[in-house]
């Protein structure tokens, strides 16, 4: 059968990835090395995501504000692990002007006396900042959240899912327990997988990282991965658990009830538009991209067909009608957006499939004469379409937009069950990881529960064998006695394997 | 009489200024050198902002999108003027990571075959992409605006008016007639004099840039310009009609109609977080911050009054009772904001004038008692004081909200007019930007309408002798003879004189 896309995901999943993106005029490389644009179509899925999360992130007491772009070497070097994990990716400003060079050419000049990193993440800047504010314990809890760019340099890059700049939105907060800290870790680790599910129609694992795939300077790192349909894991949101590390590294201290002097504690957590490419690679199909429609760019296209001139009016009167009335319907905090596409092409129908729009109505003078529309929907075959009388329609529309909402989610959650698996054997686990075929090496193995004996050392050789890592290490873990899956050593609790982005 | 911000706006305007920002805890300095933290009472001002304009530039055609935050500087070389215009405070990129110096700090390493220009603007890397874009004449118009942060170098920097980072939208359109664009320009131009008076309550005037006032690279720049209570003049927001400059630089070219190749036609248009400094400049008073309700941080504070412990839970059922009877209404596209403010300090309720809150409510016994509750409004003076019927006052509250918008409107629009003067002879024009008060040289002069021959010496003189520039040339102008107010020769039209931030 002919596909909208080329190759499909069973033939070449990365490159069925850049092929989604591109027929969905979602976003494209730039002339700048790893940054890409993200064209109107992919934008308005990241509004969504940032009006989405942003009521959530409010609903939680937490404020927006914003922090410099630029954070001066000094501070960076200020916590050890800190620098040391994203030294190697940092884009430096090292001087502040342009003038005229030996060859007429322009070159930077007015050297800065220290370098200037672009953010890679700030929680440097920030705690120098949140130092400043917090004098006593009747300042606390600070809740701050930014949406902002950050960069960081990577030499292979994919877009959405890996690019030099991106945008996120990254939380910080400071706490004057250590046990509200870790709270508050855990309570936005809740709310990125409550957006996950509710909006952008993913079923996530949480649980915490092992020590290697920590945040550089976090003293504990949660996460949620989510599964694509290539079975990779992609880690999808993080939330960190800072200690006292940044504190000491800012001076963030307190005043006690009691009058004494403390750290604080602080937390970060942030998402960033790799959600969108998840969101891509979870739900879409060999004829394009499948929006969740609680977050799509748009959620109706209306096509009137139009064969004789004499038609146009009546036909073009009923659609723009029809455009208003939905207009006018209020959905997940905004109004319902309706595109209208007269272009007189063929493969009109298949453009919005390829985009992923949730519903596509045609109307032709049989329509109008009938009080109709024709109706498609990105949750069912191209060619399963069927008349439904206007009025129906319009009262049906949120409905049928919540149906493929729960459809698609349904759809990932079942998925994802039938590639989870409990493996008790390690050469079944090698198996498991190992490509069968040869033609299409991608599409193999899931997520594994395995016991694990917490030794590094075996965790590590896993992936050198098999390029898996943990993905997680549930936080309320069914106490089990088993064999480590690499050692076979003790273990008292399954952890989750698979490979990943 | 004892003011709530020392010093006031008579004794020291500029410094007045800043303490303003202070007291209402809108922003601070940060350790970056010129960039400013946009703390959460300041930044909630941009969110209201960027959510009114953004429908404004939606419903007229625009979509958002996002470019990248680097520019190579082959790409800046591109328009000669341009790079000429911004070379002096480009922000350079030249590594890409950091590894250990010969004495053991870091230092910038990976050296970049061409350096990167954090953008300054985005006309070229978006005019890039724009030639890719844009074939026939089928593609255009294309309508784009991106919100973002850029970076200019400045010397000498003061809170939102000027500083080395700041948050704005820029608006780029590319089109197939000279007459679309030039449409689309003013069309914008518009929309943001519609914004300024209608949502920050600033009445402005707008008008065409003298040539030497222009956007490097514009063939055409429009302004509009909003009177300062020192009667200073603060630019504003600026839409460039671009003619074929910028299409030349980067090769947007499209197939006509008639199947010839034309380069287009392209706009940009940007407003910053420039518009808080002048917001807070126009209306704020010597007790401190007053803000235009309909781009509020927040809208009402509740300030419990409670001397009695036996009073508390009556008190405070009361007072959250009516916290969330407002937090129901709906008010300029969002739900009303709420403070309650229960601290029992001295001091509370000027805390509240400082930061400009339209509304403070206090709610001590005899209100509950009374069913009422003691209302100030941030328009009249802290001491003017009323009780009202509870009930009355929820039904009112938007209609306070809207006569305390409409007040600031009426009293800057008052003050404008106030201070601008027509003035015909070279001596009286001198005089009258010539401080007469020694003490306090900031206040004085405003808004002149005078003759200019149109010739640049003439301005530039003017420029050299008081400071003073043309700040904009009317866009309809009344055609009256005239002499130029500094040679004396013919000219044809008025033009607003000023000094300028």
């Amino acid at each position: 059968m002919k596909t909208a896309i080329t190759p499909t995901r069973d033939e070449d999943y990365a490159q069925w990835y850049q092929e989604v993106v591109k027929a969905s005029d979602l976003a494209e490389n730039s002339p700048v090395r790893g940054c890409m644009v993200i064209k109107p179509w992919g934008y308005a899925i990241w509004e969504n995501i940032r009006t989405i999360m942003d009521r959530m992130f409010k609903e939680s007491g937490v404020k927006n504000a914003y922090f410099p772009l630029f954070i001066p070497l000094s501070f960076l070097e200020k916590e050890a692990e800190h620098v040391e994990g994203f030294a190697k990716e940092c884009a430096v400003v090292t001087h502040h002007r342009l003038e005229k060079g030996p060859n007429g050419g322009l070159v930077p000049a007015g050297p800065l006396a220290e370098p200037l990193v672009v953010r890679p993440t700030s929680e440097t800047i920030i705690g120098d900042l949140f130092a400043k504010w917090t004098k006593s314990y009747r300042d606390l809890p600070i809740l701050i959240n930014q949406w902002a760019n950050v960069v960081r340099w990577e030499m292979r890059t994919r877009l959405f899912l890996r690019t030099t700049e991106f945008l996120w939105q990254e939380g910080h907060t400071v706490h004057s327990s250590k046990e509200e800290a870790e709270e508050r870790t855990l309570m936005m680790l809740d709310v990125y997988e409550k957006f996950a599910r509710d909006y952008l129609a993913i079923p996530v694992i949480t649980g915490r990282k092992t020590a290697g795939e920590r945040f550089p300077g976090a003293v504990d790192t949660f996460c949620m991965e989510a599964m694509m349909q290539d079975r990779k894991a992609l880690q999808f949101g993080t939330s960190h658990f800072l200690g006292q590390n940044f504190s000491k590294a800012a001076e963030i201290k307190f005043q006690t009830v009691q009058g004494t002097e403390e750290y604080a504690w602080t937390t970060s957590w942030g998402v960033s538009t790799r959600m969108i490419g998840g969101m891509i690679m979870a739900h879409s199909d060999d004829d394009g991209l499948v929006l969740p429609p609680r977050v799509a760019s748009s959620h109706v296209v209306l096509m009137p067909i139009i064969k004789r001139e004499e038609d146009r009016s009546r036909v073009m009167d009923y659609t723009k009608g029809l455009a208003q009335d939905l207009k006018n319907k209020f959905y997940v905090y905004r109004n319902l957006e309706v595109e209208i596409d007269t272009r007189d092409v063929g493969g009109r129908a298949w453009d919005w499939i390829k985009k992923g729009i949730p519903v596509r109505v045609e109307i032709g003078p049989k329509e109008v004469d009938q009080k109709t529309v024709f109706v498609g929907r990105r949750d069912k075959s191209p060619k399963d379409k069927a008349a439904l009388d206007k009025e129906v329609f319009k009262e049906q529309i949120l409905d049928i937009l919540e149906e493929i909402q729960q459809n698609i989610l349904v759809r990932a959650k079942t998925f994802k069950k039938k590639n989870t698996v409990v493996i008790d054997e390690k050469q079944k686990f090698y198996d498991f990881f190992t490509p069968q075929n040869k033609q299409k090496p991608e599409i193999h193995g899931g997520f594994v529960l395995a016991h694990w004996c917490t030794n590094e050392a075996c965790e590590n050789k896993i992936n050198e064998d098999l390029s898996v890592t943990i993905r997680s290490v549930p936080l309320t873990p069914k106490t089990e006695k088993g064999k480590c899956i690499y050692c076979g050593k003790d273990s008292t609790q399954r952890v989750v394997f698979a490979k990943a982005y």
